[in-house]
C-alpha cells in the first residue's frame, strides 16, 4: 500500500454519495442505473462517482458492454483501517475521557438533585 | 457523528502531509515550527493543512497566541474506522482470496520445478 493509494482511498470516501455507493454493493454487484435509482442524481454525475470509486480501486466494473455491472473491492478499505488502527489508543484514550467527563457531571447532577 | 463530519474527517486524511502531521503530534503536542520542520513546506503551506485538520476536529490548538501548540484530537478517527468496521468481512474475505491466489500460484511453481 502506498501513500498515493491511502490518498485516493480517503479522498474517495469524503463524499456521501460514494459511502452510500459502497454500501448499497455491499448487499451485492449492481448496475450503474440500479446504483443512480436512490439518488436525486443524473447518471453521468452517478459515472463520475463511480469513477473516483475505480481510481481508488474500490470497485471493479464488468466486462458486459451493456451492463456493466460494479462490484465491492473492499481490500483498500482494510488498507485504510489499518493505518486508523494505528491510532486506536489515541481514540479509545478520547472516548474514555468523554465517559469520565459525562459520568462526573451525573454525578453532579444527581448531587445538586438532593441538596 | 453526522455524514458532514465524515466527510471532513476523510478529506483531511487524503493528504500524506496532514498524515505525516498526525503521526508526529501522536508522539506528543508541537508547534507549528516544530511541524513545518520535516517538510520542505513553507509556514504558511503547514498553516494550511492545520486549518484543515482543525476544522475536522482532529487537533486542538493551544490558546498561548505566542507558541500555540497542536495537539491530537483522535476522536473522529475512531468515528471513521467504526464506519470502516462495517466492511471487515468484505476486506477479509479479499485477503483470504489473495492468500489463496498466491498459494496457488507457489504450488503450481513448485510442481513445475518438480516436473
Amino acid at each position: 500500500m502506498t501513500a498515493q493509494q491511502l490518498d485516493m482511498t480517503f479522498s474517495a470516501l469524503s463524499d456521501p454519495t460514494r459511502r452510500a455507493i459502497l454500501a448499497r454493493l455491499a448487499t451485492g454487484e449492481a448496475t450503474v442505473t440500479e446504483l443512480a435509482a436512490p439518488f436525486a442524481m443524473s447518471l453521468p454525475a452517478i459515472s463520475k462517482h463511480l469513477k473516483v470509486l475505480e481510481r481508488a480501486g474500490l470497485i471493479l466494473r464488468g466486462r458486459d458492454a451493456q451492463r456493466r455491472p460494479c462490484r465491492l473491492q473492499a481490500a483498500p478499505l482494510g488498507d485504510a483501517a489499518a493505518w486508523l488502527g494505528d491510532y486506536r489508543q489515541f481514540w479509545e484514550e478520547s472516548f474514555d475521557r468523554l465517559d469520565t467527563y459525562l459520568q462526573e457531571l451525573q454525578e453532579g447532577e444527581e448531587e445538586d438533585g438532593r441538596k
